[in-house]
C-alpha cells in the first residue's frame, strides 16, 4: 500500500475529495479529459421521487463539459433537467490478483462529476451537440445521415454538466500486498481486459453500392 | 422501431417498469442473472447529504440477491447500508448506426435492480460471502491465499440486495430505421465490442516455483 502519497493536485470541492484509495485520485484536467475521451459508456445518478436512480447512457465532452441526451418524456432526463446529478464513467483494464483476498483489486480508470445538470435549450446548439456526438463516434457522419427532423429534436433532451467538480481515479500495475505476504507461495498477477472492436456488419438493407465509411472501418474504443 | 412488442414477461413494481423503448425489456429471472454473471462491474447509486452519488464497484450474486463489498469506514456502505440504492450492470455490445441520427443506439445488455440495501452481519456469512467472490474470479483461489484477518474482516462491509426489483434490457442486432429512411442512401450497420482478456501478467515479485492457476489461465468476461 501506498497511502502516503499524495493525488496528483488539488480537489476541487469537499464531495469531490476521494477518500478511499485516495493515493490514486487525480484531480488534474487532462487524466479526467482522457478517460471521459475513451469511454462514452456513462451512468447518472439523479434522484426521483426521493429515491436514487442510476441510469447507463452515452456522454460525450466539449472542453470543460460533458453532454448526454435522451428521451424528452423519459423519467431520467425530466428528474435530472437542473436537479443534482452524479456522473460515472468507469473503464475496467484488468483483474489484480493478490496474495491476500483483502488485497484483490481492479485495475481500472474512473471519473465522477458532481453538479447541476442544465439542459441545453437552444435549438442550433442542440443540433450542434447530437453533430458532434454523433461525430464523435465516426467521422463526417452527421452530414451522411438522413436529417433530423423537428420532430426527432423536440423528442430529445439534451443536458450538460460542468467539470468544476470532477475527480479521477487511476489504478495500474502489479499487485500491491503487505509486506509480510510476499513470503506467502500464493500465484499474484494481473488478468488485463481490453475492449476489442469487432469487424462492423452492415445491415443487409443496406442500398447497393453504399459504402462503409472509413471511420467506422477505424472504429477504436477505450 | 417495434414498440408495439411486448416485453418478455410482467414488471415486478411500478418503478422497476422499463418506460423507455419498452419493448426492449426483460423481467425473467434467467435474463437477469446472465447479464449479472457476465459482468462484475456495477455502478450503486446512493443519497448522502440530500445528493445523489453514484460509484463504480464489484458485485456477485448467489441466487436471487446480489452481493457488494467495501471499505467499513466509507461514504458509500455507510451511507448505502439499510437505505434505498439503485444498482446497474451494463455490457456494451456495439455500436448501432443508423440512417437517422436520432435511430442511432448501442446494442447492450443491462439489469437495473432497486431495494434497500441489506448488511451482512453475521460474520461467518461474511466469510462464505468473500469466498464466493473471490472464487467467483478464479476457482479455488480463496483456499491459495494468505487467509483472511479479523481486521481485515472488520474493516470490509458486505451489502446485498433483493432481485425482487430487478429489470433487464437487451438490444441486440441491425440498426431499426424507420420505414421511409430505408432508402435513404446511408451506410448502416453494427460495429460490436467485446472484452478482451489479455495474457496474465504474473507479479514479478512471485515466489519460484509458484504456479499460474488454471482460473487465471482460462480466465473469461463478458
Amino acid at each position: 500500500m501506498t497511502e502516503a502519497e499524495t493525488p496528483s493536485s488539488t480537489p476541487p470541492s469537499a464531495r469531490t475529495t476521494v477518500n478511499r484509495y485516495r493515493w490514486l485520485a487525480k484531480y488534474d484536467k487532462d487524466t479526467i479529459h482522457a478517460i471521459l475521451d475513451a469511454q462514452p459508456l456513462c451512468h447518472v445518478a439523479f434522484i426521483h421521487d426521493g429515491k436514487p436512480i442510476v441510469t447507463p447512457t452515452m456522454q460525450w465532452r466539449e472542453g470543460d463539459r460533458i453532454y448526454w441526451h435522451g428521451a424528452a418524456a423519459g423519467r431520467a432526463m425530466k428528474a435530472s433537467t437542473s436537479a443534482e446529478v452524479c456522473l460515472c464513467v468507469s473503464i475496467l483494464d484488468g483483474f489484480v490478483m493478490a496474495r491476500a483476498a483483502f488485497n484483490f483489486n481492479v485495475n481500472h480508470r474512473s471519473v465522477m462529476v458532481f453538479g447541476k445538470a442544465e439542459q441545453v435549450t437552444d435549438r442550433a446548439e442542440k443540433e450542434r451537440q447530437l453533430k458532434r456526438m454523433v461525430d464523435g463516434y465516426v467521422a463526417g457522419q452527421w452530414d451522411r445521415l438522413r436529417p433530423v427532423t423537428e420532430a426527432e429534436m423536440n423528442a430529445t433532451t439534451i443536458l450538460s454538466l460542468s467539470l468544476d467538480e470532477a475527480s479521477a481515479k487511476v489504478r495500474t500495475g502489479h499487485p500491491e500486498d503487505n509486506d509480510a505476504d510476499y513470503d506467502f507461495p500464493a500465484w499474484a498477477g494481473t488478468i488485463p481486459i481490453r475492449f476489442d472492436v469487432g469487424e462492423p456488419i452492415p445491415d443487409p438493407r443496406n442500398l447497393p453500392g453504399v459504402e462503409m465509411p472509413a471511420g467506422v472501418k477505424d472504429f477504436k474504443i477505450g
